[in-house]
């Protein structure tokens, strides 16, 4: 087992990371920016390092700063957390030329796995099934029906080009599409220069739903279930929950074995998860982060595996500590994200926290890096901290949840914490009924007054 | 389901069952004495009422007040927590005189239990193992020995009327009982006037076990298990577990068995906890508790079951939640009491909390009503906050419960936290080798300079 372990981030994940290495008896090392000397993870840690000032590219990015802060305090290993350098595959690489131990998976499948082409090709190549289309470009209307009829309709002709939903149009039978592919190609003559399009089956309401994966290193890799992170706002996920309530025990069982034999084949090492679209039964692979996520501790609460306990046991050589029958998935979780945010805008709302007060009590968990007194510089992500509310069931959870939202209190700044208290009240949330559109339909319908 | 129920207790015991009483959605009501206005448990209830001034016999322990507040209110049950009237048989038959639900058993079964000789009578024709000896006082030497013989060496001769330790004397052997017998009725002689004395078996080095049963007045009741509550200062439980070290579970299963059983026999209602001294494999009964533990936190992280949920159930006739067959029992958690108290003299240490930031993270609870800014008051117990570490092992939760000690922040005051900091490093502790009289030894031996 590694003596010491830097710890290349900040906030809450610095913080999370830091306790487990304490858990095994790990020494740990802080790195921060000049903007965060009063951080949580900096008093908490053995020791720590200042890697240069605001914004990140200057200290939490800044590569060559962290490997002088491991040299300096001789830290073995590096945990990234999430975000910053946590999928880039040259901080691992780098790393590894200096002797310290990334804990992630290699730097080629880090690589592999951030190219969006090469991702969904090897995905496809491991047996997880992918958004089923044309392989590149669609010649002309004879094609772009024949693939259409074989994938089955409604589908989507999309600008290869294109970005932003420009060239985009859907078909929703034989008869919409000679117009949406004509239509498509000229948006994307008009809009890009470029008439190429590809066509791939719609999805009108999908799921987010993404399966947890660790793998060994050595050919061993075992799932951890689903999450459901279909409430989003822009793209960014803000209420997580696992189990999935769309998935009943042989779907999870088949998309993780799914997923985990393909990790196995891969010879995935450490932490992944697998994200795809649901809808009427099938799973559409979208990427894989090659990383902890910020949503990880649902699946702690409804395993009591620490995740990150298993990343380092598995960059050390110490292996897994569970095989997959080990794993049972016992009652539901929740978490909601606090951001530090105007819950009507949702613009950042930095500042000093005043007063800071977190719900406690069974089957509650709160990962925050911040405290009373505390001032949330400006220049960084909002998120201050997860509540994450486990029960028995569901139901229990959701009037956990709710009464946790209710303890919470910090004032001095603005968070997201009123709009869980508004979502905690709406029968889609409470039956489980939402898609990945949910949230900015129910935003647009109901604006904070 | 009741619509409104009147919490009558104060501190972190009032805050957990009004949790419970939200996540029912049951409106609660707070009753408090003028020194907590300003408690946590009255600023979270729906209501409160102010039932008189301190000391607790003029507030928390007036029985019309709370009645005049359950009237006031229309509160339909009450729930009394721990200590306060929460064993008193009285208050249970006034309540329910006036209409209103005491959640617990009913007053014949507090009564029963309420009065040593009775409780062990009673458990005894129930099937549950009893200290055995003399049924009452021993006439002579020649008896003595008989009975002796009987139950085994080494026995405890005891004053009848004694008390604190006079004459009491062990024979450890046959050849010592004459002399032993002789010295505890003069000493008893002198001490008492009375030089009646009675015989029980010695136990030298017992452990302190518990084990947690929920019945639900109907002739059904299930075991939660056990705790183990060894680590007593002046039998005050400090430090509790569960699973106990030293059971294995089939041990857990006949003693679990055992007690519920006999609270099924007995027809009892509610939460309830029979307590036994553990020696050499066999279970001795001191008394049973009718009411919910300062400690039931450690059975509920890991069952999964809310004690306190359940005990509402079944004062409302909703019944339990739980069969015996739904009852696992996952990893090992371990609870220590935080008190404001100076950890060397253990003398009370009330005052303004001037910080306080407490763990968090996965498999941590922390049930307290203080918080940053909260004087403690002087006239109450010292528990501020019980600290609940729920890991996979008990090694896992010994090096979770290492971290929190380390993160737990309450400045102002003086608290027994640094007493668990040294506990937790102690090899015995590891192993879970102590029994009753383990910490009082270890304070002797180890005292704080």
């Amino acid at each position: 087992m590694f003596n010491k372990i830097l710890i290349a981030n900040r906030g809450e994940i610095a913080l999370r990371v830091l306790r487990a290495c304490k858990e095994l008896g790990i020494k740990t090392v802080a790195v921060h920016s000049t903007a965060d000397a009063d951080a949580m993870h900096v008093r908490l840690a053995d020791e720590s390092v200042c890697i240069g000032p605001p914004p990140a590219r200057d200290s939490y990015l800044n590569i060559p700063q962290l490997v002088a802060a491991c040299e300096i305090t001789g830290a073995e290993a590096v945990h990234p957390g999430y975000g910053f350098l946590s999928e880039n595959a040259r901080f691992a690489e780098i790393l590894e030329a200096h002797g310290v131990t990334f804990i992630g998976p290699s730097s080629e499948h880090i690589h592999i796995m951030g190219d969006k082409i090469e991702a969904k090709r090897t995905a496809a190549r491991l047996g997880i099934p992918v958004v089923p289309g044309s392989e590149g470009g669609v010649a002309n209307e004879h094609e772009a029906l024949r693939i259409a009829k074989d994938i089955g309709f409604p589908v989507l002709i999309k600008a290869a080009a294109g970005g932003g939903g420009r060239g985009m149009k859907v078909a929703r039978s034989e008869a919409d599409l000679a117009e949406a592919f004509a239509t498509a190609r000229a948006e994307a003559r008009a809009a890009f220069g470029d008439d190429s399009v590809y066509i791939e089956k719609y999805l009108g309401r999908p799921r987010h739903i993404e399966v947890q994966v660790m793998g060994d290193g050595k050919g061993k890799a075992i799932h951890l279930g689903e999450r459901d992170c279909s409430l989003q706002r822009r793209h960014q996920k803000v209420w997580e929950e696992a189990n999935s309530p769309a998935l009943n025990a042989a779907e999870r069982e088949k998309i993780g074995g799914i997923v985990a034999r393909a990790c196995a084949n891969l010879g995935y090492a450490g932490a992944g998860t697998v994200e795809f679209l649901y809808e009427d039964g099938e799973f559409y692979f979208i990427e894989m982060n090659t990383r902890l996520q910020v949503e990880h501790p649902v699946t702690e609460a409804i395993t009591g595996i620490d995740l990150v306990n298993e990343q380092i046991r598995v960059a050390s050589g110490a292996g897994l500590s569970v095989e997959q029958d080990d794993i049972e998935f016992n009652g539901h979780a929740i978490e909601c994200r606090i951001n530090a945010e105007n819950p009507a805008t949702f613009a950042p709302s930095p500042g000093r926290i005043t007063y800071f007060h977190p719900p406690g009590g069974l089957g509650v968990r709160v990962d925050s890096g911040v405290y009373q007194g505390y001032s949330i510089p400006p220049y960084y992500d909002s998120l201050i901290g997860k509540l994450i509310v486990h029960g028995r069931n569901r139901v229990e959870c959701m009037m956990r949840l709710r009464r946790c939202l209710d303890e919470f209190v910090v004032d001095g700044i603005q968070t997201t914490i009123p709009l869980f208290r508004r979502l905690i009240d709406n029968q889609d949330i409470a039956n489980g009924q939402y898609d990945i559109h949910w949230l900015e339909r129910f935003l647009a319908e109901n604006p904070i007054a």
